[in-house]
């Protein structure tokens, strides 16, 4: 009987992470200064990260070591499993062999903590005592007070105020990792206070969290800011969750997969898992499929401009060159709220303009019926963000021809999202193709540089 | 650097379960008849299980094959992590080695899979269509729909009301795996609409569910009773926790632990892990220590008697010689909801009464500080039940001698109780030691045969 999961032994766990950027067709667009457009620096940076995570964001150099400090943490829930569906694939009753990486385990439950134990470790290294971020539906938060407990470092988080109030085990999750969690708007930055000002019951956006973690970080001498994905450094330290998959597949002898599959919001799931089969696409050894899978009320691949524009709301951050709806595209509030992201990491971004990367955006109805098949048959409840994946696997899987490899990435589990699963099995949850014109219109502020 | 996290593959796994029966020192009193107070006989439970179930409940062989079906369902998460217990040890300066084995990474985030699996397996080999059971707080109803589900049983739970309306979240895991789900008492059965009739607005006990499942699986012939805990052979299913953790301990040259600890309401995660290190104690070969820890607020072991009683509120079930505080303790309304039972596994009362188990009890409280610096250091949020294990674990730890080895059982995460953290976090939790005077009138009431 064939394997039902592939399972790597610790000392058997990638060493390096890839970096993609040493083996791009066309190089990346520097990033723009915000106010004078004029390509940025690394002192530009410096108030904001750490020198080594500023280093991996422009590093060349296609491996970069990982410490064994960063390793032993990893290990307590890495290496992941990647798991043969093979009761989905009976299911659905496919020619095609499909198997998912399992990032659902790791303590915040999802793949996030890869990045954020990274992220904690350098900032430490370098004497910093507090970090600063933002969240949205909570999943970076959470994976950041995880880390941040574990490396004994103060976490700051701002979580978007409908979240936070609609959303309160997420935030008793990063209570309990000891993180300091505020609504935002929040009265602690100017921004907030501002905001607030003018309206005293503002719910908040990712863009105006954004904005009070950065005033926070760039405002203290001991705190750092962090962020959850987009950045080339982040996608950087996800590529363990494709080497361990090119491992394990090694171990059972099975081929190169022909499609390999992953949801983007920001674009670093999918990154994790896809860069390190695209090393070979690259370099022409290999032609997969590549799938970056995007909610339909949120198409910045497939409805979006590929140009420079603000990675937040209100235009603080560097410029950077991406796919992407327009800074002040507001999405409607999917169940999904990783994929709720106005652009598109600039590496992701860069790879879908190259066509190595294809673009498909779905409902998240068809996803919900997706995750629920999945978890009928598999057993594990999927994060909504990670039904999009589990559905594009499904559609590839239908129309397979015999002996065709599909793997996807299963970024996390749904359980503090079960309200949404309510939603969808009370028939309440509703489709939301976000209009041409109103696209349209947020990329006519996209700024010409 | 000591290996963190120690992992078995797929083809070291258990492949037979040890059966503690054929080594007790003393044999176990045989059920008795509720009315009659007469042994009972494999065809009193016919009506209940399928007849592989009984046969487990009575067997006297040390070992039982595991079918090859049920290990691939069970290979979906296991085998589970051994996690040597690193960052906890340097929190609280500790001489000894301390380990846990993690089964909160099943899909339904705890122990209990393992033995719904194989309880589903038995019944579809004979035909059963449907299988009924009860839920209180919805650990053993979730694990219970997950596994009918890949097996494509109907799966109807009946959950104590109270619970069924503070957490919608663990019902909608429940409908998530397809699971019929209704609040007990209900109107699907005549026990229910009798107790309705009496009270609309009764909240339901665990007591109650049991009889309406009970009442259900007897009354229709396509349906059989399933049972989470208490019952040997689902004690029996839960072993191949202690078997991998014995392989694992091996796998790095560690020595048998000095202590092996699990917390008890049923008793049956307690047995899935200590039960094999128990057998060479039973024989006379090692001599570590084993504790059995339970909630101060539901002292079964510490402060109950030894003698027959029922498994039920309502009297409905066979008699069973175990430690019990009387089958009409109304326990308080403590947060680890799978403790608060009033009576404890047959087997694990025998190893008591013997003395080859210490029973040891804790406020929750206590637990929930223990849980706290858990999560912070080692980076997994426990559920409520599983602190009290952590916590016996630290207080062994901080008086162990150097070189020590202590090993507990995690056996499941908390994403389904953050309200509880909450409590904590704010200051509401309370402690509550039941007192010694309604225990004694509980006991007046245990039957006298």
């Amino acid at each position: 009987m064939a394997d039902r999961k592939i399972v790597l032994r610790d000392n058997d766990l990638p060493q390096r992470w890839y970096n993609i950027a040493a083996d791009l067709k066309t190089s990346l667009a520097p990033p723009l200064h915000p106010a004078t457009h004029q390509p940025i620096g690394p002192a530009d940076l410096a108030p904001l990260f750490p020198m080594e995570l500023i280093k991996q964001e422009v590093c060349q150099d296609p491996w970069i070591e990982i410490p064994d400090e960063i390793m032993e943490i990893l290990k307590l829930w890495r290496p992941t499993p990647l798991v043969r569906a093979l009761s989905l694939e009976a299911a659905i009753g496919t020619k095609a062999r499909i198997y998912y990486k399992n990032e659902s385990v790791s303590p915040a439950g999802s793949h996030k903590p890869n990045t954020s134990v990274a992220q904690v470790y350098y900032n430490k290294q370098e004497g910093v005592k507090r970090i600063a971020t933002e969240t949205g539906a909570g999943q970076w938060g959470s994976a950041l007070a995880f880390a941040c407990t574990l490396f004994g470092l103060e976490c700051q988080i701002y979580m978007v105020r409908v979240s936070y109030d609609a959303k309160p085990y997420r935030k008793l999750m990063i209570q309990t990792w000891d993180g300091k969690i505020d609504p935002s708007p929040s009265t602690k930055t100017k921004y907030g206070r501002a905001v607030l000002e003018l309206d005293p019951h503002n719910q908040g956006s990712l863009g105006m969290a954004i904005s009070e973690a950065v005033e926070d970080a760039v405002g203290r001498d001991d705190t750092k800011y962090s962020l959850g994905s987009v950045l080339n450094h982040v996608l950087l330290h996800q590529t363990v969750i494709g080497l361990e998959a090119i491992e394990q597949l090694k171990m059972i002898g099975e081929k190169t997969p022909d499609v390999v599959i992953g949801c983007v919001g920001g674009g670093s799931n999918f990154a994790g898992l896809a860069f390190p089969f695209l090393k070979d696409k690259l370099q022409g050894k290999t032609n997969p499929r590549f799938l970056a899978v995007e909610p339909m009320s949120c198409p910045s691949l497939t409805k979006g401009v590929f140009e420079y524009d603000f990675g937040d709301t209100a235009g603080m951050t560097p410029l950077v060159k991406m796919y992407t709806l327009g800074h002040d595209f507001m999405p409607p509030g999917i169940h999904a709220g990783g994929l709720r992201y106005h652009g598109m990491a600039p590496l992701v971004s860069n790879l879908v303009k190259d066509k190595f990367v294809e673009a498909v955006a779905y409902h998240q109805t068809d996803c919900f019926k997706s995750a629920l098949l999945f978890a009928r048959t598999e057993g594990i409840i999927p994060a909504p963000e990670s039904s999009h994946a589990i559905n594009a696997a499904i559609v590839e899987a239908r129309k397979a021809k015999e002996g065709e490899v599909i793997i996807f990435n299963l970024s996390g589990h749904g359980h503090f999202d079960m309200a949404a699963y309510d939603k969808y099995l009370s028939g309440q949850l509703e489709d939301y193709e976000y209009p041409m014109d109103k696209i349209k219109a947020a990329l006519q502020k996209v700024p010409k540089v």
